[in-house]
């Protein structure tokens, strides 16, 4: 029985996953995290963890901008080595298994929906708050793209505030919650004892601690996430909306309130089921595989979002 | 060859249509626009305008909240008689043609991305100014309704401002720029000549005979449209948007530097082509005649929201 491979080749650690059958749905063979290297750095860690297992296919995170149909990347802030170059491909030719590429944003949305806390459930909005955040909607399997591929930026909504957004709008919700911006709000409501650089879970364990600052800084945070669950709702009405990522990590500070705001303050609203994701940092790998899983039907009203290198064939491992 | 009837059954002109063919896009045979009475008056306009012709089936627009599977009103807030009614089933039974009902925005909304401003575009959001706000995502023909028919809410995101919504929220798009809220906003920016109960039409006469409050109400409005058009342009990613309904016939003063600042606003975004509705007044007859065209297939992936009542059969006129 073959097997197919999920990579999620992240800035720092790549995670790699084999998951038994042609579904992606099947058991997990195994799973290794490895630091993330160059493209013949993950050939060689592929060799070493699927040797001697036949693997059917692979599906690879891009944690950058990704042209669906040529697989090639635009551009990975972290992982320069990308830039213009379609890692599907060249990890083909360098380990002999045919694979695809996905964005990391979509994998993980994908993998919540089909796996994780949305399985079962035929519309599902999945919001990832990470460093940046990321949205996709995806009715009956698959995500909706939208007319050019923008669909699902939740993370650049314009919620309120008055801080300029990595996009250049004002007021987006990646300014008020988005793990890279926690830190500097926390410093400019505590500037005593506040930190632009904390990560959103050094922010935690001050609001942890007492720190009113840090406590303020996440419940602007989790009024944001609740405005905009509010407007997810107003505009498309999923049944349930997912939410994970490393911010939510700590739910009772950020996720956990802005559940509850949002059904205090809707009014019209038909409320969706408000879930926390379930499959946690493995999320991506487990997209990826599901990539491999489509990947013959790219084109079809199932297809996920992603590039298709090379042909299926045997592979040797 | 026998046609299709659209009744677009509004609180004060009942507007009637006659298209041949099965598909609801062939030619008007004819239309009439009559002052709207119960539906026992309705049934004798609908058999004088039909007279001599078989028509093989009726939609009927619905100004209020409508139950898509029984085809039963909820509530029409300026058609009280049909609170708890099924019109197409009473209409049926008076005329004896099958017919379904459908909501007065989905109708103009499904007419506009079919046979106005979208035709020929796979992905088309459509905004209907008028008194309040609709909105409608319709995908290759098809209403995106969500989980519990409530998506397209667009008048009620939140947008800005300081205005009690009727829906209880506080700044949703509607307190901005809806018909009925235009003359409020401009009594408050002039508390001298403004009049809160001023139409939208009347807002934009006195902003073009120059009164300054006028025009900064319109102004106000046109910024709110436009900051609209991009949360639709982040969430959904449209290849068109349409504008239309009565605020919108005043496009120079509204929608048309809503365009523009849309435009001069975006950032990341992927903004759709931005056009107004070309249907007019007739929109709302022209989706009639389509839900009557698309009742036998309700149910599948192409109906519209749409109750039918009746079996198809000749009809006498
Ligand atoms: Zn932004
Ligand atoms: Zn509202």
């Amino acid at each position: 029985m073959s097997a197919l491979l999920g990579i999620d080749y992240g800035a720092t650690h790549t995670k790699m996953l084999l998951v038994d059958g042609a579904h992606g749905d099947g058991p997990v063979v195994a799973r290794e995290s490895v630091r993330t290297g160059k493209l013949e750095e993950l050939a060689e860690s592929v060799r070493t963890f699927t040797a001697g297992r036949a693997v059917a296919r692979f599906g690879i995170t891009v944690a950058g901008t990704l042209d669906e149909r040529s697989g090639v990347v635009g551009r990975s802030a972290n992982m320069p080595w990308l830039d213009g170059v379609s890692p599907a491909r060249t990890l083909t030719d360098l380990v002999g298994i045919p694979g695809v590429a996905v964005q990391d944003g979509v994998a993980t949305a994908a993998a919540e929906a089909a796996l994780g806390a949305g399985r079962g459930v035929e519309d599902v909005f999945v919001i990832a708050l990470g460093t940046g955040i990321a949205g996709a909607h995806i009715v009956a399997g698959e995500v909706r793209a939208g007319a050019h591929g923008g669909a699902g930026e939740v993370g650049h909504i314009v919620i309120g505030g008055t801080h300029r957004c990595s996009c250049g709008q004002i007021g987006c919700l990646e300014t008020l919650i988005g793990g890279a911006q926690l830190g500097r709000r926390w410093a400019e409501l505590s500037p005593a004892t506040g930190d632009p650089a904390a990560t959103a879970r050094d922010v935690v364990l001050a609001a942890e601690s007492g720190n009113q600052g840090a406590e303020d800084a996440l419940a602007q945070a989790s009024d944001a996430l609740a405005r905009a669950l509010l407007q997810i709702s107003a505009l498309l009405d999923p049944g349930v909306i997912v939410i994970g990522g490393g911010v939510a990590r700590s739910p009772r500070w950020t996720v956990v309130p802005a559940f509850e705001k949002a059904r205090r303050d809707a009014t019209f609203h038909r409320l969706p089921d408000m879930r926390l994701a379930e499959l946690g940092v493995w999320a991506g790998a487990h997209g990826a595989v599901l990539s491999a899983a489509e990947a013959p039907h790219q084109g079809s009203p199932s297809g996920l979002a992603a590039a298709t290198c090379g042909s299926p064939r045997p592979a040797g491992g």
